[in-house]
């Protein structure tokens, strides 16, 4: 026979905390709280099995639970000295639901269950007060007649309005007895009326009425979008918990609270929280009185007038407070509390894990390491990667007023004021002479980078989290906003328009690329804290984590900064971006527009001391880490201009007419520029582009070596790669020109020479490739884009629907898909790992700094992730749990 | 010991026909014949392992090899009765190369080898005519000097230029013995002042000299080249095959000829070749006389005046005659032969597979079947499936002169003559007068399609083989020239140049889309003939084949003729190509443009009779048989104009000012179109598109199935699906839509859903969708794009270069990259098949009419090939021979 009803209460229960799946969470603490001997009313929990049979089947029951509730409800009668249904010592109920994890205010829930007519008698009876009873068995018509006979609750809440009107009361507390009794009238009359049946009387009846509502709530419209937002399965189901009901709302000795065991806000090691006197639960929620503070020093150091709990009723604190720490230990984490005090007498209604800011988590995990109650494995594992990202830049101040414009894509976080502008170069002279300017675009391109360099952020109104803008502001470390799609460019009249605002150039905005929100105005900052808790565990951190952390940069800003935040090397140093600045994209040009060989030489000859420049500058920082360099990548029509004007602008300086200039423009237009002339096929199409930038690797490697006194290990990496033999190709002009330059500097460099592994053939291929490649990279920007077959850059157009009908849980830019991009690295790590077993293997896309994504590289093993400067933290720390997690596995 | 020389002659061989990876062709050959009785100049073949040896070993050669050399020619010398060096039977050598696979004319030859001051003596002697041995004397130096020595051989012509003009004479014959003696004089003078080193007058010397030369021209450039051309691996290795030398040119009763057992051209069973008589092979290649038939018959037809080998020399002939049904009968094919005659006695000097047109290849097969030399499926494996395109469309005459413009790349086979047009909408009006046009663009796009489809022909400046041009032609079976770079047009002045060529508007082309070649003027044809032998073939064909050949086809034409080709069936009915015409596009255009959904709706009602109109009629030609319609699948962009004045001429059809409209089409713009909002994204996010085209389908398969009396069972094809989430989103609109229609019609339509499996997440989650999807169709088009990372539009830039580097082997649009491409689709049908094992599997890409690729969907058993129309007989034959080829596996 399936047991389908847990028992708990009086010291003793059938389940425990483990049995989350089974009792749900509310249950399983019900259940571990009454094993650890705590007040907790009696109960018992219907499981999320009956949940599942009950959608199996129909919406019906298993034959055997009407046997098993009532012994159960006869075992919470004898618990109690009641008895359900009884007229002179009846047994209230409450019923709630509790899945596995909290879906709060999603499901239903009904009190005071069990009264009716006759037993409301009873409860005036008891608690010597007939209008705390009449007003409890109205909230029950109520509450009841929404949640399981469907009668809106507006109509309920009129009756009581309308009573009102008639007496001339202004308050409910106004209501005597008398006018509840007549309330109740009214309310069953409504039943009546509106479903040709009257309210039920039977508590037998109430009960199953409220079980099928809690089952039936698992299934409604917010439930379903909850769990399609948080990932909750569907065949979880909820259980039901019936408990005893006892009630905060009987006299001056009763009350009813809420608390944290520390602040969730910021850690503090203090009681939290607040309580009401003579209240139910749902009082504190209504807002309707102040609630007031738990402990003495709180009141004090919040001014406030109202007495705490610790003063008025000294017994019930001390004892909740002692359960507070008994909790706490026992858990071995902050608890979010529930309680009520039936005269005088302090009941659990609830505990759980609490909810706290990125800043609160980080000061709890690591004092409660410190204080031996957890190990510092688990303060590493207790801390949500992401949620120093609230920390590591600066925010909105959290008092702060805001005036909403419109709201985009949190496309990289922090946030930032400034004059809105809409031109780059206008942008960069601005920030020139010092004005804080936020730059809006349509979207951005790669010749918006200086604009995007001057400005304090970005906002874009197309392009999605990986588009340009916001890939290169994440880069960067600067707040985006991208894909505003309500916003409206005008780049002629330079206004930006959303609804009926209309911002001009020069007004101030504030952006939020944490959240996604544009503000109106100044809005003042906080900034940010890295407090000693956050050293300390990132110390833990870096020792608990087996994979390296690089990042992704080619400025020595970026490179230093990721220093400081720790990173380990350069994993992908893009090359083109350094090409971009206005005396280089004109030798750029000329190089593009060469008419043979020698002609594209000479303007490579240009280029050469700059690149060299910039590599040297990054060794001397790096000092003696690694640096991955790609050569150039991007299809040489992106450095090349598309406007008339820059068109007629930049003709002369090529010797070209427009006319010839738009020629020659004409003929390098692709129709899918990411599946075109690019990466490896630049370098074997026109191998002196490749042979350039590898001398000045080699040059500056040497320059740097001496000038450090550390050696220099340059990794060249050769994008694109879909067969070995570009590899081959490529690979063999670096040979030669690393020699040539070894052999006339007469020092040697250790070098090593790799791929970007981003196309699905690159990854079948993976075995022999790794002939070749000393190393891979898993460039999963682009392997996400041709495995899924879309365009970071348009796929906003329809992944938003996608999202929003169901067909991905996750933009696949953000987080890996592990399933198909996924299995595809996994087969490139066998294979490539068979034919080298010493290769060496990374990862560089966006993914790099994605805590979900880092999981899977630990998983296989990869030697280190690499991530925008701002992420090499969360990544630090998401690699460490991640070997963690894998490690209880081993 | 390994044995590096394999002797052969009178009557026996150390080697056998199955040696020819050991010996090369022509060695493997000789000991062939030699072993079957036939004369043979006896001789020994240096084996294809001495020639890795060679290499492998910087130039040099085993130490156990002289020795075995000396051993050979001394039987050689028995054998013949002569001595190698011998003042007085000197025993005279040829000195050939001979590889694996025949690569004419790339490798050196030496003749006459072992003359010197001596022996000639002994030649002028045995042969009674100094004029010959002197001959042959200053032939060997020349040969020898240029070959071995690295003399150019101009500079010996002009030695005898020389003395002729110094005597007056004018042609070589007119030399006497002393003359040639004096040219030998000049020779060696040349050959010592050049190099200052004497002309080798020993013979091990010559011999040793002209072995080295021949495996060293394994090595020169044009070998290397023609290697790479015609993908033979360069370890292959040649042998070289040394034999006594045999004279024609030994007076009236000495010959020499070449002939085929069959005619190469026709295939006619007749014997075909020419002879010249007191010649050498060089001789006839030189082209000074003119060659005399073999035949009294081939004279006779001929209307020759020379007399025939069949008549001047009846013993030889008859010998001859003889031996030639001996070999075709022995090697079961039509062979092509060379063959000396020495005083009157007959000599073979090689034997080989004769090669053939397309046409003649089609009879030998046929009747060698029907003659019982050969079985039918031998028969079936005989024809190069490609071969069939030169019979399948009209071809330039082969007599017809040619005025070359340029060249480009064979898209579309056939030839087509017509004026010049350069615009689609002039080429449409211009044919609805009835002219003739050939449509030349820059490249074509879904505009031109109308255009396309008027002309007699497509040429295109850009694109590749699988070039929207090349596609689109290939699909309705019209020639077409693609990617002729060189190419320079001009739509304003309506012109187009090349070098110094200009044509303009209206001048008259042909070209040929079989060779890439664009001709000056109205070039004769000749029609496509579909012989006898050729429906016998295809009928064998049938009954040899597992594999199902379907056709790729929209419009009642294609259809049509596809039936006529051996269709069996629709396996990509590409829905868009129906929304092109002027009526449909501009309801399609109002649908892209709507405001709503409601707009939408009424926008596609105006385009749902058209729909249901195509598909009945597609229905109806095919009664029965399976149509599989994809739904929509192109960006919605490019459906709308995208030029100034095109977009001026649309705007109030629309009810929008050309500004409102651009702004709408700027908002579509896609920076990826390939891996944009396209295939199912569409359906997904505008169900109502799809959902009007599945009304059509069920309501005109209804329909059909009324007027065919005929079940009609539509496969309604998914497009683009990565997702199985995206596939299940769509099959429940198919469903439901066809659902609805069935009830208002009051029947049923036997219809399935599947996907297109394009994308390498779907191969790789083919499994999980293979549980929604009842059958696969493999666009491998679009899976080359995505799993190699190019874009077939923009690949020509690279792929070109790749080829010439030896990067790749061949374009992976054409013939399906097995390693990559292949290794996802064998992924998806083994996942696809372990969810569901009926699943039906079928590829629809440009490959599906491409012999290897066809050769891999057996291999891995598709069910059928989807190819355009005029490539379904050689699907068909490609399809038969991999099921035959297969089965030698099995």
């Amino acid at each position: 026979m399936a047991q389908w009803v847990y028992g708990f209460g009086n010291g003793s229960a059938q389940g425990d905390a483990s049995m989350r799946s089974l009792l749900g969470g509310k249950g399983a603490n019900l259940a571990e709280m009454s094993n650890l001997g705590l007040p907790v009313p009696p109960g018992f929990t219907l499981t999320t099995e009956l949940c599942r049979y009950y959608y199996d089947n129909g919406h019906s029951y298993p034959e055997d639970l009407k046997a098993q509730v009532k012994d159960a409800l006869a075992k919470v009668g004898e618990q109690t000295g009641r008895r359900f249904g009884d007229a002179e010592h009846p047994l209230l109920l409450s019923v709630r639901s509790g899945a596995r994890v909290s879906m709060p205010g999603m499901m239903d829930t009904v009190l005071n269950l069990g009264l009716n007519d006759v037993t409301v008698e009873a409860l005036a009876q008891a608690s010597g007060d007939a209008r705390f009873a009449y007003d409890s068995y109205r909230r029950f018509i109520q509450m009841y007649g929404d949640v399981v006979m469907g009668v809106d609750h507006h109509d309920f809440e009129d009756i009581i309005e309308q009573i009102k009107d008639e007496r001339g009361y202004v308050l409910d507390t106004d209501l005597s007895a008398d006018d509840w009794k007549n309330v109740i009238a009214r309310y069953k009359l409504l039943i009546e009326d509106e479903l040709e049946e009257a309210f039920p009387q039977d508590g037998e009846e109430q009960l199953w009425g409220a079980i099928g509502a809690v089952f039936s709530s698992w299934m409604n419209a917010r439930a379903i979008t909850y769990r399609r937002l948080h990932d909750i399965p569907e065949d979880w189901g909820t259980g039901v918990n019936i408990q005893a009901m006892v009630f905060g709302n009987m006299g001056q000795d009763s009350a009813t609270g809420v608390a944290f065991t520390r602040n969730p806000s910021t850690g503090e090691k203090a009681l939290y929280g607040e309580f009401l006197i003579n209240a139910q639960g749902e009082d504190v929620v209504a807002g309707i009185r102040t609630p007031q503070d738990l402990t003495l020093q709180a009141r004090l150091s919040g001014h406030n007038q109202a007495p705490s709990m610790e003063e008025v009723m000294p017994k019930a604190f001390s004892e909740f407070s002692d359960i507070c720490q008994t909790l706490e230990h026992h858990y071995k984490d902050m608890q979010d509390l529930e309680f009520t005090i039936e005269r005088g007498r302090l009941w659990m209604l609830q505990t759980r894990i609490g909810k706290r800011t990125g800043k609160a988590a980080l000061r709890i995990a690591v004092e409660m390491a410190n204080e031996g109650v957890i190990s510092r494995d688990e303060a590493i594992l207790r801390i949500d990667p992401r949620s120093l990202d609230q920390l590591l830049h600066p925010t909105i101040a959290e008092d702060a007023e805001r005036n909403l414009v419109a709201k985009g894509l949190p496309a990289s976080p922090g946030a930032a004021s400034g004059q809105l502008i809409f031109h780059a170069d206008e942008a960069e002279s601005l920030a020139a002479q010092g004005r804080r300017v936020i730059l809006a675009r349509v979207e951005t391109s790669p010749e918006d980078i200086h604009g995007m360099h001057a400005a304090q952020g970005i906002l874009t109104a197309r392009g999605g989290m990986t588009s340009h803008a916001a890939v290169v502001a994440r880069g960067m470390g600067k707040p985006c906003v991208s894909g505003a799609g309500s916003l409206r460019i005008d780049y002629d009249k330079e206004i930006l328009s959303v609804g009926h605002i209309t911002l001009k150039k020069g007004d101030v905005v504030t952006i939020c690329g944490s959240s996604g929100e544009i503000l109106l105005g100044d809005v003042p900052m906080q900034k940010p804290e890295l407090t000693g808790e956050f050293s300390t565990l990132m110390g833990w951190v870096d020792e608990a984590r087996r994979m390296r952390v690089r990042c992704n940069a080619e400025t020595p800003q970026d490179a230093k900064s990721a220093r400081e935040f720790g990173a380990e090397g350069i994993g992908l140093c893009r090359t083109e971006h350094m090409f971009f600045d206005e005396d280089r994209i004109s030798a750029m040009r000329e190089m593009i527009f060469a008419e043979d060989v020698e002609a594209r030489r000479d303007a490579l000859a240009t280029l050469l001391p700059m690149q060299r420049k910039d590599f040297t500058e990054l060794f001397e920082i790096m000092a003696g880490l690694p640096v991955t360099i790609r050569l150039l990548d991007p299809p040489l029509h992106e450095f090349v201009p598309h406007e008339v004007e820059d068109i007629a602008h930049v003709a002369p300086s090529l010797r070209l007419t427009p006319e010839a200039l738009q020629a020659r423009i004409t003929t390098l237009h692709e129709f899918n520029p990411m599946l075109g002339h690019r990466g490896c096929r630049l370098a074997i199409t026109y191998p002196e582009i490749a042979e350039m930038q590898v001398r000045a690797i080699f040059e500056a490697a040497i320059t740097a070596a001496v000038k450090t006194g550390r050696a220099v290990q340059p990794e060249i990496m050769v994008p694109l790669v879909g067969l070995r033999e570009e590899l081959d190709y490529v690979k063999a002009r670096i040979d030669a020109v690393g020699a040539d330059v070894m052999a006339e500097a007469g020092r040697s460099v250790d070098y090593s020479v790799g791929t970007m592994i981003e196309l699905p053939r690159a990854c079948l291929q993976a075995r022999t490739i790794a002939e070749s490649a000393e190393f891979f990279s898993f460039g999963t920007n682009d392997l996400t884009q041709t495995t899924y077959g879309i365009s970071r850059d348009d796929a906003s157009r329809f992944l938003a629907d996608y999202q929003r009908l169901g067909i991905i849980d996750h933009d696949p830019f953000i987080s890996l898909d592990t399933n198909g991009v996924g299995e595809l690295i996994e087969i490139a790590a066998e294979r490539g790992r068979f034919a080298r077993d010493d290769i060496k293997m990374g990862i560089c896309g966006e993914h790099g700094g994605d805590p979900a994504s880092i999981e899977f590289c630990e998983k296989i093993e990869l030697d280190y992730v690499s991530c925008s400067p701002f992420r090499v933290p969360i990544a630090r720390l998401a690699a460490a749990q991640a070997y963690l997690k894998a490690a209880e596995h081993r």
